[in-house]
């Protein structure tokens, strides 16, 4: 894990996901948390938590847009791709993006300023479960500001 | 986490989901993983692998299964339901059952017996990430002989 600066197309793409996130959250039954897929400097599908709209506990914003960008490629293996969310993946988002072969990972809000229900397992943080995974690079913090107070009581 | 019996309820149900994945594993495109969720002495919703089938990486048997029960339930609530499958779960799909409030959880394959490639975080074994979540009873090693073979080769 590095702790190197995101790119100028990610603070981009990150600022749409901002303003999507801040869309959902203002919509019943939907959470304020967006996720997306970069290819390059392009943002891929987008997508927002669906645990209450669908009814599917599984269904966070992650999932959503790596089930997407899978489709899209045709391909369960997204190699290449970098995975963006305005809240830091849990431990559920972050295996299926390593499944997935994603090996970088961009994120607004960090574990250690939002309520501990939105993890897991929440005595375990990235470097506990990436650890020996030198190849992935994360890179978190980028515009929390923006998203913070929509993660304050920990709703979904 | 305990150590304690499967009922004979969830052996004849594990015998079910044994079935199913070796005729998913018999059919092209998908693997021989069987998940289900159980109300009491009920097996309700299973599912099978569909990574391949649907091009997405995070479709495991068990994230199949738990978004088919939390739809019938009409919430992504699933407390008291007991989550099966023919391989130990991975950090993606334990997880999602705890996400989900499942805190009895049911296997036949146990993580020490098949290839590292079916977990994201391989240096981290169930008993770390489940840490401090005393109320989770894990039943593994259940029919374990009659799936095994399937997973010796860490096909999905």
């Amino acid at each position: 894990m590095t702790g190197r600066e995101p790119t100028q197309s990610e603070i981009g793409a990150m600022r749409d996901l901002v303003a999507r996130a801040h869309e959902a959250s203002a919509e019943a039954g939907k959470s304020g948390i967006a996720a997306g897929l970069m290819a390059g400097d392009t943002l891929l599908d987008a997508g927002t938590n669906h645990v209450h709209l669908e009814d599917d506990p599984t269904r966070h914003a992650e999932i959503v847009a790596i089930g997407r960008a899978a489709k899209d490629r045709g391909s369960p293996d997204l190699s290449g791709l970098t995975l963006l969310s305005t809240l830091q993946p849990c431990e559920m988002c972050l295996a299926a993006a390593r499944f997935a072969g994603i090996s970088r990972i961009v994120f607004a809000a960090r574990q250690e300023n939002v309520p501990e229900k939105y993890f897991a397992f929440p005595h375990l943080r990235m470097p506990d479960l990436l650890n020996g995974q030198d190849e992935v690079e994360v890179i978190g913090g980028v515009l929390e500001d923006e998203v913070i107070d929509l993660y304050r009581d920990g709703q979904e």
